[in-house]
């Protein structure tokens, strides 16, 4: 069997998942990973070349799908489109906003290149949002809930690096149990911000810096905590080397409906993940999406997707047959 | 708009669910309801019309998609085979073994009709298995696991009352909770049968009929309780009526994986479903699977399909556009 040539483009926490996530894809191979620094700084964990970012469009022969890793905010709307000129790609662009713009830039240059450009993809936007869709075309007569953490926020980490005598911080995004039990209930409960989720920080202060201080800045700060019950833990940096070093996330999706005669019967669909590498699980689904990408394009289709577009069994090694008999 | 025509074959509980899921389904239309019994027997909830068997072939032009609701036993082998001839058509089978061999007739019988067969739409068959084709995805190094319940069996229900001196009897599958959260903590356990599952029966027996005989005999049928830790309840006919007559089930799909340096992160997606009512939320999936039929058939495909091959975008009333904007 020919294996699937796969190239990363990005060699942060998420391209270091993906090539970890290749390693566990008996069809796929990694060509090489592609980098804005200079090859000779990437360290690969695995023995694959590295290759400067311009050399990409040359190995457009060598390489079949090209994972993008690069950030949403800067990176993906430039790299993206550029790259959909010569390659099927994946990308996990999560600006939920600017999706739509995303798309149809990627979708315009796709299909110039007659390629498969797949966005967004991941757990959120990606397997979280497939189950709102799965769960509302079931029960249409009904709420949707997602509940995100227990979970590192870099972005609220991020915010709180920025304060006056923080030297490291970790934000963790939490749902309040009496929400959870609430909507598993199928009550339907309205729910404000404050009544989903609470914030723990943990922070690192330099010496003699005001405590008071960054505590008031944090909780007050618009947008990102003044509309939730924050709580800030002062540890030393030990601690938070020894404590704090991970990236867990993950979060439940529900929908809760009604059905039957005076809509007497309730239902409650509910999609957890629990997830020790936020990056490493990412990884996972962009690497599925890479071999849908491949697929499609055997098949023929360019233009760009979503996973609301990929027939499952694209994403999956078996054949459909083997899928019929095994997992249906 | 002109809505999809939809038709129901059968009307037990399977098709009364589709008949009250169709009231939520703004972009449908029920155009009747047919039947092998005579359709003066039949009662329909809403206000629509009721035809024999015999009658559906020449009602083909009238019809965009049939959903068929018999048992997979005797009647969709035979009934999906045959409607195939002349409608896109969505049926329920759930006999796991005999997939394969059901797909292949209904491929050919649809290809020749030119129509699209989807097969096996439900909840397990269906939306379970669609989360264990989409976590194995993701994180192939890992296990699966399913557990049912708590929820009536039907088969074990009426095994029970086959046995002498029982007026009536309900079974309860129930997952155990030891087994559920040793799953949760992502340590991959071995679980055998009666560590998994539990069954709780709750019986009314004839005036002077041997108890203990009919509790030795649930107990120690083979394949249908010998495996399991069981319990017996006797109830009166009141008692039995006023608590035991719905139909509720569910479960849980887990996948739990390991990713990264040395597969040293875990990960767990659990997909649980809470149902009131066994057919009804199946009557959903089936409804959501008749608009995917009627728009692959409207772009020209043909053929036996499984929820596998369906583009999730198709079960949704939304167009792509408004569901990326508004779900991805």
């Amino acid at each position: 069997m020919n294996k699937i040539r796969v190239g990363i483009t990005g060699y942060g926490n998420l391209g270091k998942g993906v090539e970890y996530a290749l390693v566990n894809a008996d069809d796929m191979e990694l060509m090489g990973i592609f980098s804005r620094r200079s090859p000779e700084q990437i360290k690969p964990r695995t023995n694959v070349p590295v290759y400067s970012m311009e050399q990409a469009a040359e190995m457009a022969d060598k390489i079949d799908v090209m994972i993008i890793c690069g950030g949403s905010a800067n990176d993906l709307p430039v790299q993206t489109v550029e790259l959909a000129k010569h390659f099927n790609l994946v990308d996990s662009f999560d600006t939920h906003a600017k999706i739509p713009e995303h798309f149809d830039a990627v979708d315009k240059a796709s299909r110039e290149s007659g390629k498969i450009g797949i966005i967004s993809a991941g757990w959120d936007p990606g397997m979280f949002s497939l189950n709102r869709l799965y769960s509302q075309a079931i029960l249409p007569n009904g709420s949707d809930y997602t509940f995100w953490g227990k979970g590192v926020s870099q972005g609220h980490s991020d915010a709180i690096r920025r304060i006056d005598g923080v030297l490291d911080a970790k934000q963790y995004t939490i749902p309040v149990d009496a929400a959870l039990n609430s909507v598993r209930s199928g009550e339907q409960p309205k729910l404000s911000t404050r009544e989903k989720h609470t914030r723990e920080c943990f922070v690192v202060a330099a010496e003699g810096a005001d405590l008071d201080y960054i505590e008031n800045q944090i909780k007050t700060m618009p947008n990102y905590f003044a509309d939730y019950d924050t709580t800030v833990h002062f540890i030393n940096m030990d601690e938070f080397k020894a404590n704090h070093c991970g990236i867990p996330h993950g979060g439940v999706v529900f929908r809760t409906g009604t059905t039957g005669e005076n809509q007497k019967h309730k239902h409650i669909i509910e999609y957890k993940l629990t997830l020790d590498s936020n990056p490493e699980f990412t990884a996972g689904v962009l690497v599925a999406c890479a071999r849908a990408a491949y697929r499609l394009n055997k098949e023929g289709m360019c233009g760009c997707k979503t996973l609301f577009d990929i027939p499952p069994s694209y994403l999956h090694q078996l054949s459909a047959e083997e899928l019929r008999k095994n997992l249906l």
